[in-house]
């Protein structure tokens, strides 16, 4: 259900204390805002020294106001915030909203008293807003209560930076972007990000939730609310580099960083990551305009290989869960426009766009932008090239990219025939319209100004641009506009009718991928944490053996041994080549602490005697040694995230893991469907298939085993860090050979 | 010294030949534009039906004019071409502009044409642009024969496409940028792209050179020309995607494609390769109008760690010349604004940049777009920070990003303050300021409009800019700004003074990177082809071996043998273990045709007839098995490319090459010194280091080796495809295991 934010959307009344006629003042400028619907609810100006503030009476106090106030502002110096709250409350205050600064962000003394006075709000049924925020603003109730005014729109900004919101406002009024709501966020200290998505989730006027955020305060929270938000959740954020786990004492903990994991949450709960506001205004711009924004995502609609699918993954952002940007390499491998040759599909369906331009230029250097943001660009059939052909001009270019060719400048409708052609062809998921287009009815005051060639054209353009809508109606699939005229009559035409328009190349291709969705074949939602399990006792490696053993996990035979006669008598439980570890030591491969392949008991007792005389270990783990040949090692793991909880991280284990980092993050438990949706989308999966003859391993009873791997790991929070490495897949199935758990 | 297009840039006369009154006609556009001018120098309008064209009286034959002409320009049918050009040269024309179009682009048959008319218009001294194309223009001598109108500025514009350089035109004009020249390329079947890169290398009056090309023609020449023309080169292509060798027989020749090729020529020769039109305008912005664009390259002032520096290979572009975009894993890897751990370097000299901001949010993006564009964003050290504590707010941040935190709004000048500290720094080499700055200068009409504040702000806001001038000029550093309000007087200001200013925050990450250098300890220029060796005659194994084997390149010891007798007598001649390869099999690893550890003369007869027995193969290698302990198997090609020439690749071989492609390209042949560079920034470099207690190996003997392979290779242009797989580098050196050629 969420928290009920009405009093702070919708305040019946509002009263902003610290109203002041001081232009530097922030309580000015909130002032100032606030009266700008003074017949919707009554608006009282709180000054403690009275007189008129913006020319009207000010009250000393909230309680000289006479009257409950259902929202207070409080822009008051920080010593006097604690006794404006209790004003406030006494007042019949549902909602606060804290201006004031000078708490968690200044230290934890800060931190202290901004739990104390959140405590008392809640105890007092109320919400608080803040502290340290910039207000909040409703367009659809009129509510005013920030410095800047916001145009309206269908878009929610939950913002923790006030100049970023200003940018994104900025942006976003070029292409008609307008907001219903915006929330400084401030530092939380009640009601928080999560409350907010929840409650624009519900907000009918709101169409899309773009959010700045820091501070994701329960990350995990955060991503479900967002997965179940019913509409596009576009974030922002910054301070990739931050590495989550310096000290970490595994692998997994080591290569997980704080990207890693928003990025592999936003994956999983849907959320458009995005990297600077021009990003954002673009994914905005496609998802909260666009007729089919609103529709199911692409996800639902997928088909075709989910390999191909994950190798291509739209969302260059989301795709940093997995280290790294493989489009280029895989693109190349991949060859150009033709689908992808390991399937010897046409393309990914849902992905499969058409590059549509007059003169070559923009066509080539569309579609490779189209590439780049994880869109296929196919050669057409030959029907569709019949279809295309039959209402254009010789010299066109009707493969994909399609060319008109100078037709344009004869025939403006043509453009219409061609992306009624394109959008009307089964093989054609979406359309990339790039170039010109715009250039004939641009007026001389344009961009550039128009070309010559006269009003015809503009005529003849802007009848093609609602031919284009109409097409539309008809075959509702993505269109998006790359226009040198973005602000022309016949863009503008197209514009309206929910079109996006952008004037950059990049942009466009960036937003045709958000709308044609993302097809990531591992991404189910953000998914639930088991019930903590009893706490593991032993954290020792045959303790964790038993966890996991218990979860299905399969290992090799193993005994726990102190001495020679243990070591004897477990060698005789099962046959050899044996494998000797040494327990409770760091880092024991490179201690010297691991022995493999030893054939025999003589072998065995013989390399015990050695680990033993040099590291005098307390215990050793004898083991039966697994079978390497056409095996793959894994490694995988589950790093607990302090914000997002256990993540999972799955990759080539052994020493690829250290030198190549070809791993890839989710949210733990994973499924073992997503699990090998991860697998198969590392760089070096060609590995899993098998190469040079070796037979392909099994990668579906590898993803069984990562599903109970990180199913017991989210079980244990005491957990800090878990780890199988290696786990070993093989033609036949897949075996863990070593384990460790670090807890918190 | 190039040829002399004199008569093409700055006639004595022009000639339009078609020249109409027909507007949709191009003879009427260029008619029209050639007209602009009149009295610089005479313009003659031709029309085969005479009368008046453009209200002037029409020559109805070039040879009706009367007097010689220096240049004409040719927009007739198609089949009346020869006829003009020959009526041209009559005439005395020593420059011609083939507007027809027609020829190579049509078909064989069109090329022949436009060979045989390229070959009299060279015999008659003179020079041929296109045919197919849309003109010249040059601002600096008054000659307009273009459609289009450029403004003027110092950007030679040399394109392919129409379109796209209209809308480069468009993009620049925000930025204050202009052009000194304009020529459409169309068929280049006499003056090519090399041709007017030297030519506008020459240009006095052209500060940078943009190149939209499809057709390189001679790439290794683009490269050389771009390379030598001593000012900024910036390059848009497309086509990324497409395989230049689908039917290749080496790994070497399967895993380069024409993006790779072109990438890596571009980082040799120090071109900055773009993929959209705002990019590219983003570049020319940087590298063009900044006061340093024109000064030494960064790359000649570098200094500090090679590797560290490869990694943060600053152009992401010519970082495509290795597979993959790396930056995100090694940030990752590296952790945050702290330098490469690796090193214990605070960054990487050159590239070490301070963000600036009042609000965080801005400079937490930009910190990230920063790292994104391959700059370093280290911490600052004590001193500089305690610089600007002296002269900024209690609250403002100073460890980087730095963050006035309100301060701007009270005392715009602190912002000078600030970049001026930052500037005065050693330990930084770039400054990035990022966010409001523009905002209290910025008139109402502006962007979104000025807030609040008034015009003490803005006065004060403005004298910032002019004080931010005067550090420049005393610290003369990169710095680049991002505004909301980047039309504003203030950042006007800065604009006029050289600083480039930008809306987006990517564009200005990736403008400071481009005038920051980029830090490619491998990059030395394009390296002069040897001069070609005797072809070679055997292209089998041994013939290969023996010819590397000549210049320097180690292999075991290696008998080639047909018989048993021959194998016997082979492994009298040296210890085993032994390897037995057949001969003349394709793909032998795959075919079973490669034994391994064969311990002696017993084992490898034994090997020997199962493979004879098997394969038949019409001989067989008998070698010494190399000691693989503690080594890495490369792999070292050359594939030549039909517009570069030899291109090198080299990357970790074995299983790796395929499934991973974590393999880098160069121009050959490759000094030593790049080789080592390229191996360095691999992906998975690590294991060249030692991993897991593993000992470092000799990569610089592995380099030596690649520049003797790359070398060879370049010298044999009969010589398709040229591979060594694996080059085994151990710590004590590099054997070459396995070679082979592929003739073209």
């Amino acid at each position: 259900m969420g928290r009920d934010l009405t009093a702070l959307f919708d305040p019946r009344s509002v009263a902003v204390v610290g109203a002041s006629d001081d232009p530097a003042k922030y309580g000015h400028a909130v002032a100032s805002q606030a009266l700008r619907a003074p017949d919707r609810r009554p608006v009282h100006l709180v000054n403690r020294r009275g007189g008129t503030v913006l020319g009207r009476t000010a009250a000393t106090s909230l309680a000289a106001i006479g009257e409950p106030v259902e929202l207070v502002v409080i822009s008051v110096p920080s010593t006097g915030f604690e006794a404006a709250v209790d004003d406030a409350l006494a007042c019949g205050a549902k909602a606060i909203v804290g201006i004031t600064a000078g708490f968690a962000e200044s230290g934890p003394a800060g931190l202290a008293r901004q739990r104390a006075i959140a405590a008392r709000v809640r105890a007092a049924g109320a919400v608080l807003v803040g502290p340290n925020c910039l207000g909040v603003a409703d367009n659809t109730t009129e509510l005013y209560l920030a410095s800047d005014r916001f145009a309206p729109g269908r878009i929610a900004l939950l913002s923790q930076s006030g100049n970023l919101a200003l940018e994104l406002q900025l942006r976003g009024a070029p292409h008609g972007l307008g907001f219903s709501r915006f929330v400084s966020l401030g530092n939380q200290a009640d009601v928080t990000l999560v409350d907010l998505i929840e409650d624009c989730a519900r907000h009918e006027a709101t169409s899309a939730i773009a959010v700045y955020a820091e501070d994701f305060g329960d990350g995990r929270a955060f991503a479900a609310s967002a997965a179940a938000a019913g509409k596009p959740v576009v974030l922002l954020t910054a301070g990739r580099g931050t590495a989550s786990a310096r000290s970490a004492h595994s692998h997994t903990g080591a290569l997980t960083t704080s990207a890693d994991v928003v990025a592999a949450a936003c994956r999983d709960a849907g959320v458009e990551l995005v990297r600077t506001p021009r990003e954002m205004t673009v994914l905005l711009a496609a998802l909260s305009t666009a007729p089919r924004a609103h529709g199911p995502r692409a996800d639902d609609r997928r088909t075709g290989d989910r390999h191909a699918g994950d190798r291509h993954a739209g969302d260059r952002h989301a795709d940093g869960a997995r280290t790294g940007d493989r489009h280029a390499g895989d693109r190349r491998a991949d060859g150009p426009r033709t689908g992808d040759p390991r399937t010897g599909s046409p393309g990914t369906a849902g992905r499969r766009t058409a590059v549509f331009t007059d003169g070559g230029g923009h066509g080539a250097v569309a579609a490779d932008a189209a590439e780049d943001a994880g869109l296929d660009v196919p050669e057409l059939g030959a029907t569709t090239q019949d279809r295309l052909r039959a209402v254009l001009w010789e010299q066109s270019s009707v493969g994909n990219p399609v060319d008109l060719a100078g037709m344009g400048e004869q025939r403006p409708l043509s453009y219409a025939d061609a992306v009624g052609g394109l959008l009307a062809a089964d093989e054609v998921d979406a359309v990339l319209m790039t170039g010109y287009f715009g250039g004939y009815a641009a007026s001389e005051g344009g961009l550039g100004g128009g070309p010559a060639g006269g009003s015809v054209l503009a005529e003849g353009e802007t009848r093609a641009a609602k031919e284009i809508v109409a097409h539309l109606a008809t075959a509702p699939k993505p269109l998006v506009v790359q226009s040198m005229y973005p602000q022309s009559p016949s863009c503008r035409v197209l514009a309206e009718a929910g079109v996006p328009v952008f004037a950059a190349t990049e942009d466009a291709a960036r937003a045709l991928a958000a709308m044609a969705g993302r097809p990531d074949p591992g991404s189910g939602g953000v998914p639930p944490l088991p019930p903590a399990a009893a706490p593991l006792r032993d954290p020792g490696y045959h303790g964790v053996r038993a966890l996991l053993g218990a979860a299905g996990v399969p290992f090799p035979a193993a005994r726990e041994v102190a001495d020679e006669g243990g070591l004897l008598a477990a060698a005789a439980e099962f046959d050899g080549p044996y494998v000797l570890k040494a327990l409770h030591v760091l880092h024991k491969s490179d201690a010297g602490g691991v022995a493999l392949r030893l054939a025999d008991r003589e072998a065995l007792l013989a390399a015990y005697r050695d680990m033993d005389g040099r590291l005098g270990a307390p215990s050793y783990s004898v083991e039966a040694m697994a079978d390497l040949a056409d095996g793959v090692e894994l490694i995988v793991g589950v790093n607990r995230d302090p914000r997002f909880g256990p993540v999972a991280m799955v990759g080539l284990g052994g020493v690829l893991t250290e030198t190549l980092r070809d791993v890839a993050f989710a949210l733990a438990p994973v499924p073992a469907r997503r699990a090998e949706a991860l697998l198969r989308g590392l760089r070096g999966a060609a590995l899993l298939d098998g190469v040079r003859g070796r037979p392909a391993v099994d990668v579906a009873a590898a993803a069984a085993v990562v599903e109970r791997i990180t199913t017991v790991a989210a079980a244990h929070p005491e957990i800090a860090e878990f780890e199988v490495n290696p786990l070993l897949v093989r033609p036949d199935g897949a075996l863990a050979l070593d384990a460790r758990a670090v807890l918190g």
